[in-house]
Formats: C-alpha cells, sequence, structure tokens
C-alpha cells in the first residue's frame, strides 16, 4: 500500500461510468415506467452505489479507506443503453477515482440483477474514468 | 426479492468475464515479470474476487446470500487486453450469475487499482456472462 | 449460541413492524410527491432493509446466519405514521423473527436520516414481531 | 448524499435511546442476575451496539462514514422497561445523530435476541435522538 | 478454492484454542473482578468471538462460507495465561476449522485492545486447533 | 470505547508479527516453489492482511476505525517457521498497535487455510506487537 502518512489533504473529486446495454427497447420502458417486477431500478441502483462506494477499501486489499464525503449518481439513457454517471468528493490525501469506478460497477450490477428476469442479453461496458480533479494530474479537466 | 422457498436445489454454474484493457504494452510486461510496484497483480485480484464473489448478497440488495462451492479465475492476455475468466458453483435453489459477474468486477477493479501508477488509461469493459447452467434456462451451454 | 445442528430444516415467516412517526404533514407529503431532496425514501428504505435483513447475523452476536430466501417491504401511511410492514422468508433450522425485526429497524432508520434535513421530530416506534410460522410456537397466527 | 467537502469540523455529541419492553418480571430477574442461559445481555449488547455505531455506514445508504471517537452504552431498568442510553462523539464535518440511534436499535435487537427464549413478548420502543450538539442547531440541550 | 458441490453433508465440529499471556498479576485480577475500564472482558469477547466466526470467509479468501450452527466460548485461567477454548459446528460439506481458530484469534485480540491501557506486555499464543472431527481425518479425537 | 475526541492527531507507527508454524520441510518448499495447490499463499496472504487491517474495527468493539494510511507485510522463513512482518501506519489521535495485530493474524490464518491440504500441523504462535512509535509510551523503539 503506498504510503500516504505525509501527504496533505486536497480536495478531490472523480467521476466515473459504466454502461448498462440491455437487449430490448422493452426492458427501457420497464424502467421508465416502474413496471420492473422487482422495483424501482434506478433508486434502489443509488441505494447500492453509495453503499458501494463507501465499502469500496472493503473489497479492493491496496485502496485506502477515506471519508466519503459526497457522492451523487445521475443516470442518461439513450437506445439501449443506460449511461450511470457517479461522482465522488473528498478531502483527502489520496484520490476517489476506483471508489467512483466501484460504485458505478455496483450500480450496473444491480440493474443486471433487477433486469435478468426479464432481458437476458443484459452486458456492463466502460467502466471508466471520465474525470479526475485535486491530485498531481487532473484528468479529464480541460 | 424473488422468494425461492419452494425451490428445489440443483448444481449450478455460471461462468463470467471482464476484460482490462490497459493503454501500453509497457503495463503488461510490468504484470507477466511481476514488477508492478503494489505486487503480485494477478494473485492479488484472484484474492480479492474470491471475496468479491461471496459479498455479492452484501452489496447487491435483491440478491439471495448462497453457499458459493466453488469458486476459480483465470486469466488470458492478449495484445493491451487482460481477460479475467471467472468460475462459479454451487448447489442451490438460484444460479450465481450475478456473484461471477460481481467477482469479476472486482478482479478487474483491483487490477485497475493497483495499476493506476504505472498506467492511466486503464479501462474495464465487456463484464458478462458467458455461460450458466443449472437453472430454468441454461446460457452459452452449446 | 443455541446448536441448532440436530434440528430439521422447516419453512419458516416472521412478519415484523417498525412505525416511523413524524412531526409534520409536509413530511408525509413529502415522501408521497417523491420530493424529497435525498431522493425516493420509499425505494432506498426498502434497498436498506433487504440488505439489513441479510447481514443480521453480522451485528447481532447470537444469532445464526441463515439462507434468506425472501423479503418484501410494504408501507402504510396514516397520518404522521408510516408503518414498514416486513415479510422474511427461509428453509431452515431456526426462524427469521430477528432479522425482520432488523429489516424493519434498518428501514427506519434509512427513513429517519432521510427525512432529517426536513423534519427534526421524526422517532421510531413498535418495533415488533407481528407474526411467525414454522416453528415450535406459532405467534400472531389464528 | 449531502456534499460536506467545504464544511469545518466541529466537536459533535449526539445521545439517543431505545426502549426494550419485556411481559415478565422474571425476565428482567434473569437479566439483573445474570442467569439469562444465552450470557449476560447488557455486556454483549454493549459490544453489539458499539460495533453497531462503526456500522451505521455500511447499512444505511445516504450517511457519511465517519471517525466515531467515543461511544458509550448506559442501561436504565424500570418496572418492565430497559432504556438503553447511548452517547457518540466525533470531530468531524457532520453529526453522530444516526449513528446514536443506530447504536441503540442494535442494542435493542441484541437484547430481544437473546431474551427470546425467556420471553415471546418482547417489545422495542421510542428509539429517538435525545440530545445533539455541535451542529447547526442543537437539541434537548437547555 | 476447493470444489465441494458434489460433497455429502456431515455434522461437523471443530475445537480451537488461543492462549493469552498478560505479564502482572494485577491484569488477571482486574479481569476475575470485572473492573478493567474497559468493561467485562470476558462477554465482549465472547461476542466479538461470535461474530468473528460468522465473517471467518469474508477475510479469508479461499474459505467456504457455511453456516455456522453452534458456537461455544470458554475461558480457563492459570498463572498468567487465559485460555480461550471455542467450539464450532455445522452440518455441512466442509469443516469449521479455520472458523474455529479465526474466532479463537479474534477472542485473543477483542481481550488484548481492552487490556492494553492496563498492560503493554500482553501476546497471543498457540493458536490451535484441538479437535476436529466429521471430516475425512479426524484429528485429537482419540 | 476511550474518549479521543480532544487528543491531538500525531504519526502513529505498529509493527507486529506473527509466526507461523509448519510440521514438514516439504510445506515451506511448496510456499517457496509456488507449488501449492490453492495458490500463491504469500501474495493470497498479503492481499488478505490488508483487507483484514482495515477491517479491525468492525471486528473488536472497542477499537476506534482509523484511517490506515500505510500498510506492508513482510516475511522472513528459517526452518519450518514463517514469520509475518506486518507495519501500519496513520496520521489519527490513537494508534494502530491492534490494527498490525489483527492484520498478522489474518495473513497467519490465511496461510493456514492454504495450507491446510498439504500439512495438518500448522499451528500459528507469538502474535505481538515489536514496535510502536507516536502515541504517549513508545515501545520496541531503542
Amino acid at each position: 500500500m503506498v504510503d500516504i502518512t505525509q501527504k496533505q489533504s486536497t480536495h478531490r473529486t472523480a467521476v466515473a461510468q459504466a454502461v448498462v446495454k440491455v437487449s430490448r427497447k422493452e426492458t427501457i420502458e420497464a424502467i421508465k415506467k416502474g413496471t420492473v417486477p422487482k422495483g424501482d431500478v434506478l433508486s434502489m441502483g443509488r441505494a447500492a452505489g453509495f453503499l458501494g462506494v463507501k465499502k469500496t477499501a472493503d473489497l479492493l486489499p491496496d485502496c485506502h479507506p477515506l471519508p466519503v464525503e459526497y457522492c451523487g449518481i445521475d443516470y442518461e439513457m439513450e437506445g439501449l443503453e443506460i449511461k450511470i454517471i457517479i461522482t465522488v468528493k473528498t478531502f483527502y490525501k489520496t484520490g476517489v477515482e476506483v471508489e467512483a469506478m466501484h460504485g458505478a460497477s455496483v450500480v450496473a450490477l444491480t440493474m443486471y440483477d433487477m433486469l435478468k428476469p426479464l432481458d437476458k442479453g443484459v452486458e456492463i461496458h466502460y467502466i471508466k474514468l471520465l474525470k479526475k480533479t485535486g491530485g498531481k494530474s487532473d484528468i479529464g479537466n480541460q
């Protein structure tokens, strides 16, 4: 584990995404109309994502535990794809990129799990960092 | 949550994948030679993946807890991609697809976390189910 | 911990409740209209409750871990009170009463946490078992 | 989740209660004499409550993780009621009210779980905040 | 992870120990008299040990999750040593040796943590399996 | 729990050890050659140890949660013994001794669990603090 005892705390932000791709138009409609039998996919995904962000250091061996001071989750739907955009912030010695990416994957997996009875062809794509600020090297921040 | 109290236990297998795509050939070489400063990426990913599979029901609200009776993780490297193949088995009333997919995502995120200092362009792709057996509808099992 | 190794598995059901009492009519309206700033209180409560039921044996020392095979959460609103009704089922050697009561308390606390900015007078009451079936002594089952 | 990155840390205290109501005088006597077959209810409740306070952000989606810097648990018995009084302190950007209330509910549920074989009529009441200090609005602090 | 899907469940028992060695007679007396400022060391150790046994598969990557159907913890004090004896039982396809050893270590660490302010010389020894029954090879069972 | 709200943060280090004693020379050779069937014992032990250090406050009731800012694990093999040396650092109000000792025990138990099929005589010894700095009383720091 990297030794961060001597680092200064700075304001850190990370934005990550995951894309859930369904196989049928009806799946998207069921999400929008709130008729998925297992419940409200977007709200339950949000709850799971918040918890997932906070549990990142519990699952990834090398990851420092840190105070998650903000987490926000938005959804963008287009065609058969639902893009999950997750923003995490802290004031600490290390960044929150992995937390944001882990949160995005947990939201995506929660959606997969809830949609499974409706659609056997759901896949998860493009879990990646969109932006980070506050560390030595900012990304995606033009 | 689906009521499974009246279902019969059967042997269940699920195979899922995730693809970690790095941005530089040197990253793959460091993994193969074991020179990644944070340690042995493949073994630590395996440890994290085993734990991740077992914690799936802790993170996904709608997912039934179940006895994970086997988990195996293999890696295939080609070009700039590392494919993680994870197999999960149980003898229970419901399948282990989500467990396998969650495990694959945790391995991928562990690799991302350990490779971050070497390579700023790592992405995670194609988290998907390759095969399942033992439920009402088998997939990928021709 | 009670030794249950020699017991037979039977179908078990437990129904528990918790009552969240708010202090202003506007709070109830905000929940119903979905205008609580922290999000959809009922869906996020449901997600947290499902996870809470599954984590009961992680928090209560003397409680046996068991396969949660069904969990359902309903809400009844009347006046300033929201009654949370949670049903848990398993096929196992011991009952799910404590799981149901723990789940009810987690739903109630999630509501408290999300409503706090709107209403400083929220209290939680009457966490109790309404019904259990499947053990030596059934309760509430006339 | 509320964004607290720009807030200042202050000393925070919260005191919460839960009331466990048993149905028979003999139950209270067994607790006092230490003859409950499952063990020392008050000490095991205290251990579970400390752990519960620390796990609050693991269970409640919207709750910030924070450094729990003190937790104390006291019991007051009168008639058929055991009042659990729990105090939590931190020096951080947000309060510990929900942590105290969650801890109180975990102590109460642990007592319920341990007393169940002796007394089928145990209920949990009045989980509420008694006092908080250190935030914008103090409560119960005259 | 070993594949146990094809194995038969049998009754399994494991007994493990850990020894906590303190450096001063006064420490043992404080435990016996219940005057340790942090509380009742033996009851809090028992609560932590029960939870530790149940969380073994959460911490050890290669360990199968299993239904812990009994856990009992006893203490033997002699001179400056406290021997923790922990018994775990299940009816399952694999044994509970590691669960018993992990529980013993958690009890010992809880005692260390609570005694630290009184005694700087506490050590933990001899975490080992005393007996197992129910698998292919029994140990300590003459 | 000790009230640390009024304490100042200082740099804290703790070094702890555990000794895993195997019963046959062949076990040590299998570890060194990487031929243990369950995988790379030293890397998987390291992954589990990092996670174990971070989860200490989840298992030990009286232990404060704290920001683990560094963790390093080394192994020394001599004869039939493998000594695990674990270093933990933080900048906080309380020390990391128990975290280091818990991490050492988790590494040792992971090794035990992975070596069990090869060697029935593995024991764990001498879990103890070697050194601490940064608190009122330093230990082992001449």
